[in-house]
C-alpha cells in the first residue's frame, strides 16, 4: 500500500521533477517564473529541480527573445526540454517488408527507412536486415547509437513480455525466437517486441484515425489477420498476449483461409502471396464476375471476424488496416453488417497510417517506456479491500 | 494533472482516514498503538483521525480484551470497525426468479430471500416483487431501509450508465425502461444497475471459481446467453456496456438460437422455457438419443461463442454458470475445443456460485460503490503527455 505520509524526500524530488518536465514540454522556452506559475511550486524547488535536469541533459538554458534581449536590465532566464537529448526507434519485422523510424524524446520522427525483404527469409536473414536497415538510418541522421534511449519493435505473432515469439507462423523461424534477447545485443537500451496489430492500434490511436477515441478495436487485414485493442487507452494484450489473435477463429465452422476465399481458380492462392491477393482485388475493380464473389466472400469472413471481436469488446471505433489496395470496399459492408449482428454498432474507419502504422506503434511504445522513467511518478493511494 | 505539493490539509485527512479505517477492517480491536504501528502514521494523527470516525459512526471504541481487563493499569484503548453502521443490497432480476442477499459494510451476508416470477409478468409487476422481495427481506432481519447505503442490481440486457436498459428482449418491457431511477424512488441510496453476466463475473472473482484470477471470462449460458468479462481485476463494460453480448454470435453464419438447438421435435423449444430446457438435458442422461445430438448441438455452439470471446480476449480463466442443470457435460468438450482454436487455451471451470451469481455480484457492486467513497483516495500523480 502506497502512502504519501512517510515525507520520502527522494519520492518528492521525482515527483516535482516529473511535473517541471511536463511543464517544460507543454509551453515554449518558459522563464522561472513561467515555471513556478504553471507548476505551483516555490521559486527555490523549480530552480533546484532545473539544476539537476540541465545537468542530466534533459534540459537547457536557452537566450533570451528578442524583446528582452533589447530591454535593459537582467533577462528572465529560459529554458527548454533538450527534445534531442535522446533518440527512440520504433521498426516493424514483417512477411515482406522491415521499416524503422527514428525520432527524439518529444516523438517527431527525423529518419525513416524501409527494405522488402522475402517471405521465405530465415530468421538470422531477416535480423540482419533488420540490423542493416537501422544502422543505415542512424549513420543518414547522424544519431549515435548510445543515443538511442529504447527501441520498439513490432512484428507478427504471439509475443511473450520478454519479447520472445511464442507463435509466430507468419514469418520462417519464427516461432520460439527469442526476439527481444536478440535485438538486445545490437542496443545498449531497452529493447520492446510488440505484436503487429497491437503495436499499429497504439499507433492509430497516436496520430492515426483514432486519436477521438480511448476504446480501439484495430484490425489488420491480411493473409495472416490480427488485431488489437485499446480498451480507456492502454493496450489490452490478454492475459497471455493473445488477445486479438482472431487468425484461429476461421476454424470456427468456417474452414476458410484468405487464400482459399480470395481464389478465382478454385484452388488456394499460394500462401502470404500479397501479390497474387492485390491481382485479384485489381480484377475485382475490373469487373471481372471470379474475383468480385472472391473478394466478396473475403470481406464476409473479415466481417465476422470483426463483429465477434465487437461483440466481445464493445469498442467505439474499428480502424481496419493491413493491405494497402482492397480495402476501399470493406467499409460499406462492414457497417451494414455490423449494424445488423451489433446491439450498438461502433464506428468504423479505415486506417490513416497504412503502411507505416506498425512501425509508429512500435515507436510510440518505445516513447511510452522512456516517458514512464522520465514522467511517471507512483503516487497512487488506495486502501481498498 | 493531480499534484501532491500543494499540501492540500483536506486530502491529507482524507487519505489519512482511509488508511486508518483499512487498518481497523483488516485487524480484529486493534489497539491505538496497532494502529500506529500498521498505518505507520503519528499517534496524534491517528487519534486525530479516530475521534472523526468514531463521531461518523463508522468506528467503536470497544472494552479492553479479556487478559487486559485482569491486569492493573488502565488497559489500551481499542477499536473496531463497526460494519453494522451501513447496509447494502444486492438484487438480481431475471426473468423466471428475483432474488436479494442483504450484507453489512463488511459485505458478509445476514439475509436473504428469492421469489418466483412469470417470464410474462410485465415491468410493473416485475418492480413490484422485486420491491416486496426487499421489504421481505429488511422485515426479516430487523434492518432499517434507511441504513442502506448502496443497492446493486443485476439484469438482462444491455445497461447504461445511468440504469436504464438500452436493450432487454429477454424480459417483457425491459428495452428502454429506466430501471435505475424507477428503483431509485424506493430507495435513498445510491442503485447501480449492471447486466446480469457482468454482475455473476464480478460475484465469481469475489467469493466463486475465479477469486485467484484477475483475467476472468463468464459465460451465462441459457436461453439468453450472455458474457461478462474482468481486465486486471476490473469489470470490462464495453464503450457502450455492451462487451460480451454474444447473443448475437449465433447470427455469425449460425443461424441457430438454443430453442433451435436443443429441440428433439423439430419444431424450436418455446421461447426462455427453461423447464422444456431442463427435461431435454434430463433426457440426454438417461441416453435418449434425440435429446443427445440436442445437446451436443447446443454444447457446440457454446464452444463457439467461447472460442471467439477467449480469442479476443485472452483470458486466464473462463467460468461457465448460468443453467443450474446441464452444465455437468459442458467442461470436457469445452476444454477439448479450446485447445484446438486457442493459441493458448485458458482454465475452465464451473461457477461455484451457481444461482446465487447474479445478486452476490450485485451485492459486491454496491460494496465497491460505498468502499470508494470510505476508502478510496485519489492521489495518483501522473504528468505524462
Amino acid at each position: 500500500m502506497g502512502r504519501l505520509t512517510g515525507g520520502d524526500p527522494s519520492l518528492l524530488r521525482r515527483i516535482n521533477s516529473a511535473v517541471v518536465l511536463h511543464a517544460l514540454r507543454g509551453s515554449d522556452s518558459p522563464t522561472l517564473t513561467d515555471l513556478t506559475r504553471i507548476t505551483g511550486l516555490s521559486r527555490p524547488t523549480v530552480e533546484g529541480v532545473l539544476e539537476g535536469l540541465v545537468t542530466s541533459g534533459l534540459v537547457m538554458e536557452t537566450g533570451p527573445d528578442e524583446g528582452e534581449a533589447r530591454r535593459q536590465g537582467r533577462p528572465a532566464r529560459r529554458f527548454r526540454f533538450r527534445a534531442e537529448a535522446g533518440h527512440l526507434l520504433g521498426v516493424e519485422i514483417g512477411p515482406h517488408r522491415i521499416a524503422a523510424l527514428l525520432s527524439g524524446l518529444d516523438g517527431r520522427i527525423i529518419g525513416a527507412g524501409s527494405r522488402e525483404v522475402s517471405e521465405t527469409a530465415c530468421a538470422d536473414d531477416r535480423l540482419e536486415r533488420a540490423r542493416t536497415l537501422v544502422a543505415d538510418v542512424l549513420r543518414r541522421t547522424g544519431v549515435a547509437r548510445s543515443s538511442l534511449r529504447a527501441v520498439g519493435v513490432g512484428t507478427p505473432g504471439i509475443v511473450e513480455a520478454d519479447g520472445t515469439v511464442r507463435l509466430g507462423t507468419a514469418l520462417p523461424g519464427w516461432t520460439g525466437l527469442a526476439l527481444g534477447e536478440r535485438l538486445r545485443r545490437s542496443f545498449r537500451c531497452p529493447v520492446l517486441v510488440e505484436n503487429d496489430a497491437n503495436a499499429a492500434a497504439v499507433a492509430e490511436h497516436w496520430k492515426g484515425a483514432g486519436t477521438d477515441s480511448d476504446d480501439i478495436v484495430f484490425v489488420l487485414a491480411g493473409l495472416s489477420p490480427g488485431a488489437g485493442s485499446l480498451i480507456g487507452g492502454r493496450l489490452h494484450r490478454g492475459y497471455g498476449g493473445a488477445a486479438g489473435e482472431i487468425g484461429a477463429l476461421h476454424l470456427l465452422g468456417r474452414e476458410a483461409t484468405p487464400e482459399t476465399l480470395l481464389s478465382t481458380t478454385g484452388e488456394p492462392l499460394p500462401p502470404l502471396d500479397e501479390p497474387a491477393v492485390a491481382k485479384v482485388f485489381a480484377e475485382a475493380r475490373e469487373g471481372d464476375e471470379r474475383a468480385l464473389a472472391a473478394v466478396d466472400r473475403f470481406i464476409q469472413r473479415l466481417v465476422h471476424d470483426v463483429a465477434a471481436l465487437v461483440l466481445a469488446l464493445d469498442p467505439e471505433l474499428v480502424v481496419v488496416g493491413g493491405w494497402a489496395a482492397g480495402l476501399d470496399g470493406v467499409l460499406a459492408p462492414l457497417r451494414d453488417e455490423l449494424s445488423r449482428y451489433c446491439l450498438r454498432p461502433p464506428r468504423v474507419a479505415l486506417s490513416l497510417l497504412g503502411e507505416a502504422a506498425v512501425a509508429t506503434g512500435a515507436l510510440r511504445l518505445a516513447l511510452d517506456h522512456v516517458e514512464e522513467q522520465l514522467f511517471a511518478v507512483e503516487g497512487t493511494v488506495t486502501a481498498r479491500r
